[in-house]
């Protein structure tokens, strides 16, 4: 197959490009970079010199060009470029994966709500599926890739939420990520002499992941009303940890827990669950699994959830890729690294 | 003063000697190392390179004679140390400021349980004040300096407590901690390849900052049964955040909450609250201050509570300093840095 | 081909498999504990939680055996380990690739110089390759893999001692190196609170790679007497930097230093060289490749060259893969990453 | 004494500021913000959450007031704003400590070479004084403060250029250094997510000091033509770590290197050698030392010089205070940490 890439030279992008480089399914790669953005026609080695060795043209994104010539394209834009470029695509049934925010909340007003931004229209929304690849059945034709935070809570949450073992009022969602997550755009709580030796919490119940979390928690659960979701920068390039913390529903054994993961996930050849003990961010980095692990704790009727992803593997391009093969139908672990980079 | 410190050598030992040099009010420190410890009849500059310019022995300890020559002892030790050496300095109201955290739990069984050692006799431990300094009003002769996590929990939680603002089986403590908290001694969890570009879970309900948390939460409010207590490390040498969650107590105003915080710390010159936003750890790095930030979700009827601490200043040496002081009639603030150290 | 590992349970012995994983010639991979070593007769998944997924037992290491089955040996060994165990294969002249120090220098009296430990026997020593896989054109059947800094410094100097571009007593070595290069031991130099925000020299004069590099220096270039090598840690987990500098020989020119590299290099898919600037640690990251920029500076007639790589890649595992190419006769890339891991 | 600081809220100023707090000679501190400047009017502490405590207006920048009220000035403003202002102070021999590079090099062409900027008329650049505190015997009342890594080579190489036991086109100097000192502004190369993980060589032969450098050692020895001078960035936050290579002058002994190192420093409190072994940056962090290690390598004839500073204090605000001693006639270490922030 022949894809394209609308962004390849932001983090997101450029382990897209790694990754379908080397899927075995994947004979070309197109770039594209879209209208005013100054790397169109540049070269990606020119964008990235750790990447000197692709000499890979950046061209305009034209849509009749690229649906003629390629059989899939994948979008790695920050929010608010993909909602302005997609009816084409759309409307013609072409294959696409969107790394962005853009097509991920059924409800528009969600979307202006939450990112400040006027919202892609409803009918194209209702085209996309929000592509949470462990439970995405019906991929169609437009995928919304889940955002990074999203995918470990919802993939730590998932059996919780849809066996009803927690007490719908009681969520909290305690996350950790790595500083690659807030992208190549300089910022001040990027720039090294802040956020090194610190910790640093942000958008304090107002972080955009939270709406499209709720839309799919209450998929599951429609007791749900709401969670506490709290982000923190911790001092790291890549991986997200998130500890989730919910009052067991009455009645609930450790047993129960134990066989509802190991239940829900059977299927999941990327999500690896723990026997005892919590998985690290180390355990997952450059791989696209999702490592969990559980506790309950009597004293305090609390289960204690850690969930850890690589925030540009699962929690982006890795996910972008997984839903690839669902799409094309080919293996789900097709061009994925087997093993993390370990150390 | 003429002071002593017992275990001059590790990371929270060698903070309390920098501390004690510049201290206005001492004039002279001696270092002493326990039996069977390799490090006396050194000098501390031997054993701490950055100490070059000290070259100060450390020589054995002998109670009788420390007791003789000097007006104050400092013991920055590991657990299971103090509880063995303590007896002649309390039968004789010797002032002691003990960082280790053998007498901090009034009861013994508690302490044989969290820290799998035998503790010391109940006829001692009743002599030991528990020294959170800011809640510290009749600091006796001997003090049990709190622990580094216990420290910023407790005084996050204080407002909340006292003023009964919160559900008291909601508490959800998820602390985030540097690794020079591990302290000197070569571990995995503190190998640089291991804690590097990672965060970690460790002692899932089992640490022992849990008990001398709950023994000064029931004195504050006898409601709370207990609290669920997550310790994650994260890869930076100093600093500890603790985010604390709770339900809203029914009716609860943010206003409330303000002014619960402003009236229990009036005089409080190492709590610096925040009026907006949270803390990071950048914030107190190398000073004693504790800041804390909260927030009220109406969503989700949580506040969350950040309190960060440098864990070896307000965690450990630089309240026990503030200790000192209080227990000896200085100024609080004497001897210890106006501003942090940024950055 | 069927492969073995001896040693999986280091950084480079995973590194290693992680890589054979994904070789396109390899299906199967059987691993190996050497007697008294703890890991035999365990998983692979228990002394690596990042590998939770692979359950592959490691079995007691018996030679016969190994030859029986396997088509290859790769040694992960610390140094001291394979002298004691490979004359059976090199008897029989099996492929083995031996990532240690056992079989690198060709005098036994320099191994135990600088090893401080006896060395292979002579006639051992002599079928041995070594291993610098850019120059490695009689492979034989025991290749020797050369050290991470060796590699780094080596194809640094290269262009520069083949072309007598230098004055051969001017040449030093500034070293700078991540934390893995250390191995998984603990010690008082990897440990975080001693390395984070930290930078130390060590081995002053001493590395046990510097005989290594002086042999193959001087096969290329018998004028070259010594050089002046330096390592310094910085606190990173993976990658190294040499910066190399030498006094330029009379009458060089700027372009033929550049000739001099691009001719070289011509023919290796592995060596990028940099037109402009120097190439960061960031550039090869996760990758086999060695990335090498110089400058000519007039006012001094210095030639600064600057080589990174990743430590356990182009370093150990990566050129492993690479010589294990070369010597099964497979495209010199097969199962070696296409792009560095970035970011 | 009441001092001024123009420019408290970058990184030297605010430690500068933080010095100046515990200085037992100063009495209180006026803050000033240049024309321009957005921080003028606001509060210290609006700028550096990490000094809360320290709501000191920002007033703009008045020479005749300042000289009116106060009895010093420090300006810790990047390069380029001190020579347009200071006339006024220079006119009438007021005090002034100047941490930028403005008045550091007597000639102005260099400057304009180096920094790209019109330089600081002649007659008043004749009127300041090169504040290399251990060698600063006439203060007068202009003091230029040294750069960072100008103190860091200039301690380094003093006794070697001074006695003359160094070849002296031999020079080269591989610096290290922390982020910090590239400043607060929002640069690419201190963006997390590129210099974490990473080592990255920067302004080649084009370093700002290296003219400062020259013009100081050509003073103590005409002999030395220029220096091979090399800056690399690596991941900490503080500190500076220069290794110096040098050929041994004919005949030199180690005794005699050891003798110079010993003589040279004999008064100076704040250099501190080693006997054996090389200084590490933690050694000197939060410090005003400048630690240095020496050693000889009789195979290469190299001499090696390895000084560590924390670029903050001793490479800025800490060597400003010492450069106030001296000026104001205070004991040399005055409000200087007599201990390093271990760990």
């Amino acid at each position: 197959m022949r894809v394209g890439i609308l962004g390849a030279t932001g983090y997101s992008g450029a382990v897209l490009f790694s990754l379908l480089k080397q899927h075995p399914q994947v004979t070309e790669i197109d770039l594209y970079g879209h209208e005013g953005q100054s790397t169109a026609r540049r070269l990606l080695a020119d964008e990235i010199p750790a990447f000197s060795n692709a000499a890979l043209p950046i061209v305009p994104f034209v849509p009749q060009d690229i649906m003629a010539t390629t059989d899939c394209l994948f979008c790695a834009t920050p929010a608010g470029i993909t909602k302005n470029l997609m009816e084409p695509f759309i409307a013609q049934n072409f294959p696409v994966i969107d790394l962005s925010g853009d097509y991920r909340l059924k409800d528009p007003t969600q979307y202006e709500k939450w990112y400040h931004k006027k919202a892609a229209p409803s009918h194209l929304l209702k085209e996309a599926a929000y592509g949470l690849s462990e439970f995405l059945t019906h991929p169609g034709h437009y995928i919304a890739n889940p955002g990074c935070y999203a995918t470990a809570t919802l993939l730590g949450l998932a059996p919780l939420a849809l066996k009803k073992l927690i007490e719908p009022t009681s969520i909290i969602v305690d996350a950790k990520s790595g500083i690659s997550g807030a992208g190549k755009k300089l910022s001040a709580t990027s720039h090294y002499t802040f956020i090194n030796e610190n910790a640093c919490l942000y958008k304090i119940n107002e972080h955009q992941h939270i709406p499209e979390i709720m839309q799919q928690l209450q998929q599951w659960n429609a007791a749900i009303p709401a969670i506490q979701f709290t982000t923190t920068l911790i001092p790291i390039t890549r991986g997200i940890m998130v500890t989730i913390y919910a009052k067991a529903a009455a009645g609930l054994t450790a047993t129960q827990i134990q066989a509802a993961y190991a239940q829900v996930y059977a299927q999941s050849p990327f999500v690896r669950l723990r026997n005892h003990g919590f998985p690290t961010i180390q355990d997952v980095k450059g791989s696209n699994y999702c490592d969990i692990g559980y506790n309950y704790n009597p004293k305090t009727n609390t289960i204690t959830v850690v969930a850890t992803i690589d925030n540009l593997l699962k929690g982006a391009a890795g996910q972008a890729v997984q839903n690839f093969n669902k799409l094309s139908g080919f293996t789900e672990t097709a061009g994925l690294p087997e093993l993390p980079s370990f150390p």
